[in-house]
């Protein structure tokens, strides 16, 4: 069944598996130190431009929250972030797991807002009773968040002003992040998230890997011994050129960001589809991910012919579904959706 | 330059990337909910002849012990395992990170005795303070071990015994269980594991997979909720079906035992050849890890020419190193090899 | 200078320290196993009357919280309280530092809605995506609450109703349980306490003695090897009679009531002269902890004089704060507060 | 029944009782800040001759080894310790459970050698695998060990050479430090440990206390927000007065050392006792433990008549018993002993 469930669905951009298979039965250390790895990490660093960054590819999403986040907090901190947020919400107590607490702020369609951000850490500070207290030590966004919206170049500006102003980390969770960066309404672009940002992840899984997230530590603050905590963690995949082949082979060519334009091109099309057809949105995002508002009985009947994703109740006849869009889709999987609901109308007009 | 270095050298077995290749575009849903893992679980249940297995598929060896071991331990459990085991020394605390001690035992070639084994739990449990002590919660066992030997059915069975008389679950660390299996020195099968063993993994990183493993639970054991707890540990990987595809491939026709039979046959061939050689011998290992003596002089010259492992020091002028063959060491590696060696004789001679 | 800053600025109850003298010299094995605690138990579960009850002391509060909740919490299950909870706001992240999310519902004075909980878990288990969330495992409330509040017979049954209907233990904080047990306005009993909660403590350092909490688990259900654990968090007291003697006298002739109740008069003594004297409260407290609303110049002034706790900003010109009473409040104390009130007024109008 | 069980079944020295009876009614903040608690950190100081020397009261000895071992470590890093280390055997596992693991060295009667030290971090960071393994962060041992042994100064200031070699805290755990210090048989002072430790504990459990172990930091080196650790540990005591009250009063006159003193003097006592009767020790210890040989049915009949502590298993028909003296033991004590020895061995002759 066709499917926009999310952006995870296929496996990887065959551009990975060519050169998976070419370099098959090459002999390569392992733990991250054969020739792709270091490739790939060299182009990374061009591409933001930051030549000082320091680059780790992982395996997955909430590992790298786990492991950034733990290895750069100190044990009595905790790390800040939207209500909403992944690693609050949809990793199951990873960040806890490793003694760490997130502390809640307000989201604002999945963002964050620099002055709310800037009271919160000011508060913390002024109370009598600080010590008795955790003590937020980083900032988690994520771009594009888990609503699709983007955070623009002014507000990544001021939210890195204010974790300057109370020296600590700004983290992005770039789970998603060259849908980001690829939208049709983003002033972002990667150097800037390399300027801003004191530790980000380049997100793989859903941008054409098989699996595999980049970490980029900007400001030369990598934590020490990070091989070893990585390790300690059971997070060093032995066989590292698994990861550095596709970072590789998506920071060649730009392919990384062309996969990612492609799913902006396509999210698109279903947004204009959807909008014509007389849909509404819950927000308006600017990325691969859609959210619609369907009436109760009609999201019954589509789930019989496509699948997507139940994001949150709208109203007592109305719920809000997410369409993902991905590197993977094609132009005629969009065109089949809108023959679906044309035809879902035409039977109930019937 | 020929490397021996390590088993995991290579990328994966040809079959497993024409797979890869041939359901890339599938689309599935994520987290193992696809139809490979489904038929790769049936699969293994059914070499295993455990109908009630059940398998989960994680990423690496580590993250497996860890996962493991954390969730069938009480909290104040700990793993009794020799002082060589991978979790005791390789692991950079893995194991001590999610809260449990690792309790050591003596090593014979890498190897517990049932008898010792049970003498330290019976001295635990006669102790007044134990109350005040690590419970021992779990026994783990590698196999082939650390240093390339083999457990006998016949010490796999008292291990168990002795685990089931204490009610604590014996766990067998499989990274390399193909090539302990496809041993000429053993008597033991995967079933009799699945019997004997109350959790076991079979490795798929070391032996043909860019990366895998697969853990059974043989006595319907696995811990509730476990893929939340692997989610919890960062370790649940969105694309399931790179997991599930790799062993689908390997438990069909064989093949996991074929690449297994296949690293034997050549590591009997080295053995033999240094043998010929007059090389002695750290100890008789059976299985695809060869320690050899070399003279200190000797090893600094063959460092020049291929690629090997330090393993430890012998005597003020020898040390041992380990050669390791595996799925994809080729019988020209082995004869170039023996060249490599020959003509540093002559110059020797010369 | 006069402190109503908080209800621990005084050592113990005299009869407590006469005991300690008496039998200083006994000699008794450690870790708990004396006669006073068996003794001080006897006396909680008649107290309770709960004859099956497990009664075990602890030293402080958060070492309370943080025990009680990691051993009754599976890994990965977190702990729902109300936003204000001392175990989500002041204890340092000492819940997260276990492994364990701190879940937060909506807080009304302090309290959580039945109702409200009731739909989180509904919520939680309708969620298609809940094995990627962490599971509400315990219900965390406090008595009297951080903000002096107390729960009615008929909020903890309908709040212990819904823990029962999801299975989950319903956990109480009787940090200052005295205070409330003796409010003059609840219909709650420590019985119905036993009853309604699976475990609770009831505490001592705010209540007369120098340190302890009596953990009180109702339901025939202390966690396996209890002892075990709470050495493993560091927390077994050596000599146990130290809190064993307190308690037992705590509980001998209502000490325990009579303490608290005298709190409550004295509480009551000063509400009626700020009342008097026209000052307005940010809540209506029933127990020992009065929250008053202070001009900030008056506060300011009135720090001078007599020590009290900030608590939150009322508004631009406006501070509330903490006025504590506890077992140690003098008659002559509350007389010396009103009385320095008499002249900042007279001096302010001179 | 007289008890030799250990050297904490009574109560606190009367001068504590009695100066927790003068300050009771006293007002004082809570967790540490109160004129005590700086009243017994400047006597410590002074009686270190270590006036930088930074110290923090905790209520247990397993308490305060695993907050300053899990405060002082990085993430990733060990604490090596003697096998028979009380961290290593006697804490069910409070170091694991903190996330670190602790690295065992041969124990030569309770203590560890320079030079195996330094052969075990050498090794460590020769091995080509250093970067999988535990890094070791600190080196615990205990004065007097868990043996009732001594290192000398000479061991002391090796110990210390190899620690600032390889640039990690040396730590000593001194829950019985007065009874080493006042031993015949020691050429180490205070201000020596406090010289050659990076930071030890003052015990005082063990030592006239009714809890409380000072913890002293003697190179500017205490830990960023040690409060803050100390309470997400559940380890602040809100009353501090009574940790402090009680170690003002043990460095008031030297009442540390007298009593310690006194203990060492029975200790003597007890020994030539048993010597004279010709008994046999398991080793010979100068402190307040002493560790006698007695054939097992004399044990068992002992068993009747005066409490001591199993300790080990000696040959077939012998087990080592410990018997501890402390501030508490008198002389007529050990009169008694000496007189229920007699009888038995007239009712054996009979």
């Amino acid at each position: 069944m066709l499917s926009f469930e999310c952006d995870y669905t296929e496996g990887a951009h065959e551009r990975i598996l060519q050169k998976l298979i070419e370099t098959n039965m090459e002999q390569h250390s392992g733990y991250g130190s054969d020739i792709y790895c270091e490739s790939a990490k060299e182009k990374i660093r061009k591409a933001c431009q930051c030549p000082q960054a320091q680059v780790f590819f992982l395996t997955g999403g909430t590992q790298t929250n786990q492991i950034v986040i733990d290895s750069m907090l100190k044990p009595y901190e905790g790390v800040a972030a939207a209500q909403t947020g992944h690693v609050n919400v949809h990793e199951a107590g990873a960040i806890e797991f490793t003694g760490h607490k997130v502390m809640e702020l307000l989201q604002h369609e999945g963002k964050i807002y620099a002055k709310e951000l800037e009271e919160f850490l000011q508060g913390f500070w002024r109370d009598e009773n600080y010590e008795h207290m955790v003590f937020p030590g980083m900032v988690y966004i994520s771009y594009p968040t888990e609503y699709g919206t983007l955070y623009s170049e002014q507000e990544l500006r001021e939210l890195s002003s204010v974790c300057k102003k109370y020296s600590i980390p700004l983290y992005m969770d770039g789970a998603r992040l060259g849908y980001g960066l690829m939208s049709n309404d983003t002033d972002v672009t990667l150097p800037m998230i390399a300027k801003y940002c004191d530790v980000f992840y380049i997100g793989g899984t859903k941008v054409g890997a098989l699996c595999g997230e980049a970490v980029v530590f900007t400001k030369n603050n990598m934590p020490a011994h990070f091989l070893t905590i990585v390790k300690q963690h059971g997070a060093l995949l032995a066989k590292g050129r698994l990861l550095g082949i596709q970072f590789d082979t998506l920071f060649t060519d730009n392919l990384y960001f062309k996969v990612s334009r492609h799913a902006i091109e396509m999210a698109e099309r279903l947004k204009k589809g959807f909008r014509e057809k007389g849909y509404s949105f819950l927000l308006d995002s600017p990325t691969n991910q859609q959210f619609i508002i369907l009436e109760n009985k009609e999201m019954e009947a589509l789930k019989e012919k496509v699948r997507f994703s139940y994001w949150e109740k709208a109203d007592e006849t109305h719920t809000a579904v997410r369409f993902a869009t991905s590197w993977a889709t094609r132009e005629q999987d969009i065109d089949e959706l809108m023959e679906i609901l044309d035809e879902m109308h035409i039977s109930d007009v019937g």
